[in-house]
């Protein structure tokens, strides 16, 4: 298809597309004359990602890069690829002096086997150093629901990926954590709405 | 205390603070000469809720005074304060043409009780349009284990409310949604890895 077909197929304006090139977010077409290029299917997907990056996730154009590196340079195998495709990744949380001890506690208490030298554990770290910081500390209580909804969500998360090529799922876990962050913090926020509109009085109806 | 011992004691720099006062993020302090103010700890404690909502819930200064703002207003009624809360906080969702039907089909099928208007519907919305459109739409059993994983975080979120004045509870809730959703995000990737290393062998050991 033509530039302007391609506008048409992915909804991303041509100007907008030119930069993409320009930027080789987006692979050149297929030149057919010297001004002119034919573009497939392959573009079209790729288009509506960095889209989808862009407007949902809320990624800067480095980070929409890194993550289209780790997509096309798929991974050697899947559990590094899985660590790998999560430090391209927003929030980026600079290692810090100190070990990161409050996130190693709380992953040792849950016996989880990660790498204790990844981004996600330092965001942890950051993240229990920040709300310990304004005085509200978890409770173990409130940690324990926030493990458990946490592993519930991944196990349907990772049961999900396609496991035909790493690169096939790397792309996944990539757009997976961006894309299905959004949809778990909106979902967070209205069961906050639901539980206390329901809280006192209102008990018919099953709740999920 | 003195603007020197009000920085220590906060971990602001001197600079910083005088950026806030003028910005009237922070309240004066007590006028005790021309050019000398004392502080409390009421100036630490804002200090450290500005800082934590820009380090870790990473807001920009607007969204920050939009949630002083409800922080300081309260609000007349609980379960419309956590809408109000919600609302002030980031991602800033702009109402769509078409009502938001996705979500809204979700929200039914769960029997939740919330605000149809509310700005986390439509945030539910543009989570499920994108990922929708990257071809990533959530099986029955995604969205499932999604809304009963965010309906137990919640439960203990709303659980630890202090009810004391609206004031606090909408402190709460704000300082709650916006610091606890990086907690909740660590979570879920260092769950995805455990789940990835553990999957095939492994299977000593409780999980929780």
């Amino acid at each position: 298809m033509k530039m302007s077909e391609l506008s048409r197929a992915s909804g991303v304006p041509v100007a907008t597309i030119k930069f993409y090139l320009r930027e080789r977010l987006l692979p050149a077409g297929r030149a057919t004359a010297a001004t002119q290029a034919q573009y497939d299917d392959e573009h079209v997907a790729r288009l509506r990602l960095i889209r989808a990056l862009v407007d949902v996730g809320g990624l800067p154009l480095s980070a929409v890069r890194d993550v289209l590196t780790v997509v096309d340079a798929g991974a050697a195998a899947l559990p590094a690829a899985v660590g790998t495709a999560h430090d391209a990744l927003p929030p980026r949380v600079a290692p810090g002096a100190e070990p990161p001890r409050r996130a190693l506690a709380v992953l040792e208490q849950l016996r989880w086997n990660v790498d204790p030298g990844s981004s996600s554990v330092r965001q942890l770290e950051a993240a229990l150093a920040a709300v310990e910081a304004v005085g509200l500390p978890p409770t173990t209580e409130r940690l324990d629901a926030y493990a458990r909804a946490a592993l519930e969500v991944a196990e349907v998360d990772v049961k999900d990926v396609p496991r035909a090529t790493p690169a096939d799922a790397v792309q996944y876990i990539v757009i997976g954590t961006v894309l299905y962050e959004p949809v778990l913090l909106a979902l967070r926020r209205l069961a906050q709405q639901h539980v206390f509109t329901s809280a006192p009085a209102d008990d018919e109806g099953p709740r999920p």
